[in-house]
């Protein structure tokens, strides 16, 4: 039952630890996840391991006994979705995940018709969930609340993992992993991720899968990182402290062009205007020089990549999409394929994955 | 096809009936249930039968060959859900059920995107369902309405069975169903459920579910019952009319730590004021002494139980949660069981399961 | 891959085409559905094998073992139910059709909700979808919005079919299949669908399945159509041009009593006010004349049937439903079996399913 540790210690004393300690208490016994809360869980080991389960899943899935055989794993579980703040990409992956490995699910997806009203706290309605289910994958607007639902209820009668699909501007680990699987899946024949130069452009204040990819990135050897937005929305300094700390060569710039003939990955990202503080904030930066389209496309090597975690507006024109460098649809759907590796992991059916693919192809 | 009498009876003629009469029409010929209309439906033999067959799928769903072999059971048949009041605990957990049992589901949760906005009335939405599902399980406020659609289908071409999962203010059966089997549970190795007392505190007008527990009491021999509620909220005296006329003993009471000593259940219920009918009419009310603190906890019998439908507010403090005599999570988690037991008893599959329990446990 | 032509064309010549000529872009190779997108595409043979498979699959859903053997054939796919416009009737047997198949599906149903705020246009948004899903069923209020979706997944790296489910005020072409399936099924004991004579009554202004199946009936031989309307809301001319292009034999009326005595079907319909272009227009005409109540039913042949698309008000009394004449509630299942069929056929179960059915009964 004891199949983790965040039973030992309170939640104050727990939510006060920096991240990386924080990650000890997270983990199964096994060091394979068990609550997956933020992106700092993840080292280069477990990334590449969920890397290896996903591309195995993916050509398991390509004949139709694989996708029984996937069926099959995780069958007698039933997951809960409870996305109370919008977003249609991030929950049909995760339901898509789900129905892949055979879970059933349900969804509570709009809080005003759910219980809430009758003046339920979080803490009891996220351990009313936990009452029928055996995972909830949530998203919320709340900062830190996945980590604190993950406490109560791993201090509960009836301790079932979370993962945290989004939560407030701070945490959005499976984007951040399914970042770091487009980057691992098409360096893989090139000699890996590593010695690599990526470009973040765009909103990198407010965009929450930057940060986290930015740190991801520091878990593998020699990756250079480059940072290119207007001003007002340049990378925040506790990003750059970090990569200080580790040691990581980085540059900020606000000449997009200049930097793209240096760059193995261009990682565009759209303006996060719901998060402005006063209505047209964003709207008045000129963000007219931080869009890739057909020059910008000129300028890039041939051997480079094109990321974006979508939905965009206007970063990206779609003039850009049939060129072969534009990963950013199958960054997509690698978001899927990577979430249900996660989850095959949370319900200890790597191995026998794993097996089955060995055996197989 | 008749596999039960509503047939027989015309619409005004069976509304006028008393409930004990109208139970007759609603079961299958073999006596088990078709459809689950109100409390007063379940015997303290067919109480007794449903909480076996809950403990025999409970039991068979610890592995995961038993997760198979319930989910083979209701496989081929598909329920709706119909909710057009708010409740994410119902919901959750009558989809969970159908799901242990492997019933394909569909939502219907938020009326105003329905066609009813197209003026069809709800007879015809209600044969709407029934063309496409095999059992619908529906949630409305409007009084009485489960029952007319349980009629209306049952004299269609199409008759399928009813679930009531909240009509009104008046029924909520399973909500009666899951806490008698609570005590049910509580007590089978202690006795059974007879010669105790149930203490019921809080807004006992207004919460249909002690409604139908103290009716559902009546059922069992030697059941005292106490209500303890501020003076506006107190038991209605047509529930105490039922008591007098089975010769039940009760008493009434606006002490609650008087009468924890004597209690082998404490069932704490919320102040309902979404029923106040002016507003800020029940913040009037001096509730302050009702609710369930560690005070109260001290007055407990160390063999007693502590109960509550659930959303809670602060009726029950959050410190008496730890405590092995707070039922009230485990009892959240018998209604899914309960409701599964129900649903496999519709669908006459009760023996089956039976069967394979007495064989593999 | 290339399982269709809509590649070999740009948008803006596809767009221009007539849609007899579009529909042959729409097939796969062998002649059989890919997309789905108007009631055009369907000749009779297409219709007839379609009428054939759905009567196959209802039969072998009867037995148990036949709902798992359907439940089996595209179990290994995913589906996604895109509602924008409200329908509960269509959704619903929608879902049905998928889990009959033993299809997986997710829904996006409150566009509001969805990520589409942060001002993704629709292309993007459908690809995300198409990222995920082997089938996308779509109801927009949007005129063209299914045809343009299909063309741009046809045309990207990921090509999946789409069913229109309802795109604004033109296409609804499932509805067109269940009426004639039902038209098919009540006369194919008694020599089919020739020689007939086909009463439309109500709104025909507005009602899109008026439209199209006056469309699909042009396939079948001497099929006589009535038009019986209040003057604003008769049949448009471009319908009668085409019935005098294919030199079909037809009538407008304002009379429904006088016609009734000819029909061998007679299709009421509901008047469309959502569509209204003042509030209040469709109040100020006189549709008592248009009701089909017991004074209608007494004119009716014996063996002439009464259908409608529902949801109703009151253009048919109930007073009418135990009729054996009322066709309108085996009209509606029978839009659950024929989009099975169509399901099944678009993932090239048909030989299959009727092989078993051969096998079997």
């Amino acid at each position: 039952m004891r199949k983790h540790n965040i039973f030992d210690i309170p939640w104050k004393t727990f939510q006060a630890l920096p991240l990386e300690e924080k990650s000890a208490y997270l983990a199964h016994r096994d060091g394979t996840i068990y609550h997956t809360l933020f992106a700092q869980q993840f080292d280069e080991a477990l990334l590449e391991r969920l890397a290896l389960l996903a591309n195995a899943i993916r050509a398991i899935a390509k004949t139709r006994a694989g996708t029984a055989f996937l069926q099959s794993q995780v069958c007698h579980k039933r997951a809960m979705l409870y996305f109370s703040q919008p977003s249609s990409r991030t929950f049909l992956s995760f339901i898509s995940a789900c129905q892949i490995l055979g879970m059933k699910t349900a969804e509570v997806r709009d809080t005003s018709i759910s219980s809430e009203f009758k003046g339920e706290s979080k803490e009891d309605s996220i351990r009313t969930f936990s009452s029928y289910f055996d995972l909830i994958i949530m998203r919320t607007p709340e900062k830190g609340l996945a980590e604190q639902m993950a406490w109560t209820l791993s201090n509960s009668d009836r301790p079932i993992p979370i993962i945290n699909a989004g939560s407030g501007p701070d945490q959005h680990p499976t984007q951040a992993l399914l970042d770091i699987y487009t980057l691992l899946r098409s360096f893989e024949r090139r000699g890996g991720l590593r010695d690599r130069t990526v470009v973040f452009c765009g909103d990198l204040l407010r965009g929450r899968t930057v940060r986290s990819l930015s740190y991801l990135l520091t878990n593998f050897s020699n990756i250079r990182q480059i940072f290119v937005a207007p001003e007002p929305l340049q990378i925040a300094p506790d990003v750059l402290e970090i990569l200080d700390k580790k040691g990581v060569s980085y540059a900020c710039s606000n000449n997009l062009q200049a930097v793209i003939p240096e760059a193995d990955a261009v990682y565009m990202t759209r303006i996060q205007d719901e998060w402005d503080k006063s209505k047209g904030e964003s709207a008045r930066i000129d963000t007219s020089h931080f869009k890739f389209g057909l020059n910008e496309l000129a300028l890039l090597s041939p051997r480079a990549i094109i990321m974006h975690p979508l939905p965009r507006r206007d970063e990206i024109s779609t003039e850009v999409d049939g060129d072969p460098r534009a990963m950013y649809w199958r960054q997509m759907r690698n978001g899927m394929w990577i979430r249900t590796a996660l989850i095959a992991m949370v319900f200890g059916c790597e191995h026998a994955i794993l097996d089955y693919h060995r055996a197989n192809f």
